[in-house]
């Protein structure tokens, strides 16, 4: 039968990276080598999973031409020392993005510390200021929480047209299925948002035309729930048990793929899809951060 | 047949403002006359309604023991004027709110001006971090905007269950859709936001329990839209011709009240219904914000 065609997260995030790069190619030599964007990140304790995401940002940095910053801290370390460090980064000019790893140690107060992140460095998105503005109309926010943003583009580089069309988000976090839902709204969908109180989400997801997935349940979201040729953005990534695997599981997302490739008209799959786009969002908002500096005069 | 019950937003506001009332003085008597409310109304130029519309705002605080301030300013400010005026309010501590009437001539920037008052002192709830703090999780704006504030109130005092129930918002205005959307999800209902851009509102319409009216088209929502049983909000407030009257008008709302009366389980009416509300909900934030600035020790 019909398969729905794959966006290919991988190979899109690849293409915004690869532009990325020859952007800031591009003004550092219209400026003389003056044009350098600077992402600093800040890591508070010895996580693991924690540790191996700030290698990755770093190494996309390096990749594309931004020099990045970090500040390791350890787990001991007071909230008065994670707020001095943003301080520093927030006052020196060759930074132009600063991003908390999450999540920070228990004792530490996360809003406080993100709320002192200059909204203007705030490439990760998450300052209340700059939800708020994307929430309104007529406001521009400094900078878009990176996974949302990277959901929608992978719909509008796949051709997908939103304005006028029904989408369902499932899901209401402050990082994604929000955003999600308020950057949908911005282009003109209709947006429903469906959460863990909402009874019978099937019945809002059969009429989408755009369904974003963020829920963080494991194949929730079945095919037969879909309306046939609707667009599936999967956004969760759940590691599964799998014998069959070396590692002992498998990641999956939100969506049972192999009932929704049937019924979709395009679908994300799960690992390269939306993972990638995470990334390459967060170096973009970085280049954003430098241009709205220079143009700022800073 | 069945008509809907009226839900009385006039009665209602007023049991609010007499409580508003209860609750002041009993604070400035167990302060020994130290807890005096202050709410501060700027006016810029000399529109008949917005002079209207402030005056009936400080005839309101008088009524239940607030003080109010004001500052009238001619057409001719400037902007740099109104923020100097705004700067003041900031750092006076008897003023606990701040108000700038809209809409300001044209020539100053809404924008910077809204964004200058503090947000501990934005009753209006206008200000992008009071509006993001509002969409997220686990974050509390100091203030909510009056009107969607007064629509949910009107909700909750007639006993309309909110949680599990699937609403839809027509309107997505940054005052009243957008900040009624967010407040209904806060509480637990499936919101579906329906704009101008909307193909088929009635198809959503149709499957709500809670439909709240914002789209300033007079009798939009027609009673062959609603879902029976529903409870309706309608906050719209428009004057359409009508030669048997004195005024050469009348007001209607933005739903289509003869019709939708005899299928909505509960309806408000207009006027009388959301209207009232909003001064309530003023009165509330100037309220909260005195006991907060208390908190804080100011
Ligand atoms: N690709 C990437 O780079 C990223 C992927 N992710 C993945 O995206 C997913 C979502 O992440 P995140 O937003 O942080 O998760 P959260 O756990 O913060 O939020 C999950 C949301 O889904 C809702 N939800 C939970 N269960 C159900 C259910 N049974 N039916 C409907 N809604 C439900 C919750 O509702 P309620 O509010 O009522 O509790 C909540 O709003 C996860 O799988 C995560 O791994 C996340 C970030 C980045
Ligand atoms: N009771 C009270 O105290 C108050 C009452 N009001 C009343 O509430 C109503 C809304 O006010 P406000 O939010 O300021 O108005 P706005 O004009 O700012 O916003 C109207 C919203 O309705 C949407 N809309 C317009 N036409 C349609 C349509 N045909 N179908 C679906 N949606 C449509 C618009 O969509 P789009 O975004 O696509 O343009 C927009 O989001 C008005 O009647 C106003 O008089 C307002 C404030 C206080």
């Amino acid at each position: 039968g019909d398969r729905a065609q794959l966006i290919d997260g991988k190979a899109i995030a690849a293409t915004i990276r690869g532009e990325i790069k020859d952007e800031i190619d591009r003004l550092r030599s219209e400026t003389g080598g003056e044009f350098n964007p600077g992402l600093a990140v800040v890591l508070v304790g010895e996580r693991k999973d924690s540790q191996t995401y700030v290698r990755n940002k770093k190494k996309a940095c390096d990749d594309c031409g931004i020099v990045s910053f970090g500040t390791d801290l350890p787990d001991t370390a007071t909230e008065e020392e994670v707020l001095e460090v943003v301080k520093k980064y927030n006052a020196d000019p060759k930074v132009h993005g600063i991003l908390v790893q999450l999540p920070l140690p228990a004792h530490m107060d996360e809003e406080k510390i993100l709320t002192a992140i200059s909204i203007q460095k705030d490439v990760d998105g998450f300052h209340p200021e700059n939800i708020g503005k994307l929430a309104m109309r007529g406001r521009k926010p400094d900078f878009v929480c990176c996974t949302p943003k990277g959901s929608v583009e992978l719909l509008e580089r796949s051709g997908v047209e939103i304005s006028g069309k029904s989408a369902v988000v499932v899901g209401r976090s402050n990082i994604v299925g929000t955003p999600a839902a308020m950057l949908l709204q911005e282009r003109n969908a209709t947006v429903t948002v469906v959460h863990s109180r909402t009874k019978d989400p099937e019945r809002y997801i059969r009429e989408a035309d755009i369904v974003v997935a963020a829920c963080g349940v494991a194949e929730f979201v079945k095919g037969e729930w879909l309306k046939p040729g609707c667009a599936v953005i999967d956004v969760g990534i759940n590691a599964v048990d799998d014998a069959t695997k070396k590692r002992g599981y498998r990641l999956v997302g939100d969506v049972h793929f192999d009932s929704a490739v049937k019924v979709a008209g395009q679908i994300t799959p799960v690992p390269g899809g939306v993972g990638p786009m995470t990334i390459a969002m967060l170096l973009q908002n970085t280049l954003e951060g430098a241009k709205a500096a220079r143009e700022r005069g800073e």
